[in-house]
């Protein structure tokens, strides 16, 4: 894509209310736009950093046999009442609305229970089971709070999946495929060191639940882990029991601030029983289905990259998410450097390699390049009567500070799949 | 995708409540769920349905040089006080909700306005327009009465785009242009020669707007056509003075009934004005922006496609936007027709060809064929004791009565791109 086309422009000043650095660096990049807080446009370039992440994600769901679906965002009362999660009581965060043909609406927060309501048309008996659906939906929170920038929105988008199972076993099996599919993920995003499967609270079901923390100074939760007995435990349940079910002393704990980035729920049968989603098994017997929930937080991952893989000079994407792999930047407006340039994006696009091509006419060097850094493309690659000269390109990866002088041929070729 | 691994089941009958053909169709072939009137779930099958229409629109608005991203749905009050659309007695479809940190928020029924006050911090000279950008976004609008199916939603998905140009030149050019994309976006839908440009009621800046309007007896609008002529009005613009402009008499049009499936809007400079998004022209003027914008009802595409194209015995996918396009069935459970069947399947997937494979055991030729005709997909791919026999299948389109035999390697063969 050609920068003068792209019609974001760089920002020296993030608005002044905006606290989170993942915020500031994406706003003032032009990735997203803030509508309010906890709330943020995805512009060109964010949303092909969330595409990317989508891609990534929706490979390994299919992998696991998920199903990709959509439900919608506004949701009945009567579906939310089974369970009690209707009442602001106990689910603080509704935002609800009151239909003008009678009755009110509330903007899903969470849709298992619409979900499992959509699914008892579709399950009789133990030859339906079991089934996997995912979806990547916009969810909506009305928090208290939402300081953090991407990272806690009042809307956000989530991947959502669920498993229906037969039984603990079936249920059991497919929650490890998760965990390791998980990992896979988040190794992908290029977090995968730093993410560690973490023992958190459970419910009426399972003494714990799994948590994906991801270390990060602007996290909102304090995990204690150690490295290489590789243990994560939620501060939440650090308690004696815990440290003696997993068979760690306290000492041996290192505590880190961390933003949770995925987590997986048994729900065992609990929420089936309550809203009568029941199978016949293989003896006639009905009996209820065993719901597993699996997130992982989409923008939110967009804001813990943004918040890791950053510096003075702006963000550092990891290529698996960047909007564009190369940046190219021609300097100068002699003609035969521009037409150099221009024959290189066209060498490139032509070869279905993502660049961005920095055209602008009238903007200095030293411009170029600190919007190039605050951009933050995997591979900066510069075309200058200096360059040309020697018919090359000046090759930089935005995360060192070495660039490397490459032969035309050399460098199409290097980027060539 | 194997029909023993879809989670969705047919059904014989639709809910009681469900009026529209369309969405009774739908629900049956379980391609959607209904939440509440005017609120479907996209189950897996329908979500193929939409990601095909998306593709094709995508495809078409990037050959413009529009720019996707994407809005929140969350929308402040500030943006819409400017243009007095806050006020539910202005704008009377509304979702609006409080927030607990203080205020009101509105659940976007449209994006005009958000989308030009965001604008404003990358626009500030002639140099940055033309800009085209669009968004898939799901709206929500509280309906009063929602009674069509997919085809009036109170949340819907709609392709938004909007174009801010210097002048009215700039403006008219890409507007037509817009009128051209469109056109090809119909055709490849399917629904083409139903289609019309139609003269609409325009605003405060031009006497019409345009509507792109389908033929259909479920649709809620009248509109006045001639083939020949190629000329539509709607019937809200249907005067003296209309038939004059277009140079038409009204014996030479034909009433028939419509569906909206997509408009076109000059907004000239009104909106920008108001909102305050001005530029510098060449001569250093501070002069507003020219605002046009470009709907297309994605998800009321699907109800519209659904009302046009079924019989009796269910849906008849177009193949742009089918969920696959080939539906093979295996009839009877010989080890050897499996066997044959289940290698066709592997042949096909590896050359990724859309292929849903019905391999059910315990159910009855019958069954599976009334499933087919009800799923609508375009092939129907027979493979039994009677076909095996003769080292082919049995290739029924679902539009024909008639069926062929075909050789193994010849079926393969005519579906490898």
């Amino acid at each position: 894509m050609r920068q003068t086309q792209l019609f974001t422009k760089t920002r020296k000043e993030a608005p002044a209310d905006e606290m989170a650095k993942n915020a500031q660096l994406l706003i003032r990049a032009g990735y997203v736009h803030k509508e309010m807080a906890g709330a943020y446009d995805l512009l060109p370039l964010g949303f092909r950093v969330v595409d990317n992440i989508k891609k990534i994600i929706r490979e390994e769901m299919n992998a696991l046999g998920g199903q990709e679906f959509i439900m919608t965002g506004i949701q009945s009362k009567d579906v939310w009442t089974s369970t009690d999660r209707w009442s602001d009581d106990i689910v603080d965060i509704w935002f609800k609305s009151e239909l003008h043909a009678g009755g009110q609406v509330g903007f899903g927060w969470s849709h298992e229970e619409p979900i499992t309501e959509m699914i008892k048309n579709h399950i009789s008996s133990f030859r339906d089971l079991p089934i996997y659906v995912y979806q990547f939906q916009t969810k909506l929170r009305n928090e208290l709070r939402a300081k953090s920038g991407l990272m806690r929105g009042r809307e956000f988008v989530m991947k959502d999946m669920y498993s229906y199972s037969t039984d603990a076993e079936q249920h059991e099996k497919f929650y490890q495929k998760t965990i390791d599919a998980y990992k896979k993920v988040f190794d992908r995003l290029g977090v995968g060191e730093d993410t560690f499967v973490t023992f958190a609270a459970g419910g009426a079901f399972t003494e714990f639940s799994h948590e994906f923390q991801t270390i990060c100074e602007a996290g909102e939760d304090i995990i204690y882990i150690n490295r290489e007995k590789n243990i994560a435990i939620n501060e939440e349940v650090l308690n004696e029991k815990t440290l003696k079910d997993l068979n760690i002393s306290r000492e041996e704990l290192e505590q880190v601030k961390t933003a949770e980035v995925g987590n997986i729920f048994n729900f065992g049968t609990e929420k089936c029983e309550k809203m009568g989603l029941y199978f016949k098994n293989e003896k006639g017997e009905t009996i209820p289905v065993h719901l597993g929930s699996y997130g992982i937080g989409i923008t939110r991952m967009i804001g813990v990259i943004a918040e890791k893989f950053s510096d003075e000079k702006g963000l550092v994407w990891p290529e698996s998410v960047a909007p564009f792999q190369i940046h190219v930047l021609v300097l100068g407006e002699d003609e035969i450097v521009i037409a150099q340039a221009e024959k290189l994006y066209g060498q490139l696009t032509k070869r279905n390699i993502e660049v961005l091509f920095d055209d602008r006419k009238g903007v200095s060097p030293g411009e170029k390049f600190s919007d190039a850094d605050l951009l933050g493309i995997p591979y900066r690659v510069v075309v200058s009567a200096k360059t040309v000269q020697q018919e090359s390109v000046e090759i930089k990866k935005r995360t060192s500070a070495d660039s490397e002088l490459v032969s035309y041929d050399e460098f199409i070729a290097r980027f060539t799949v």
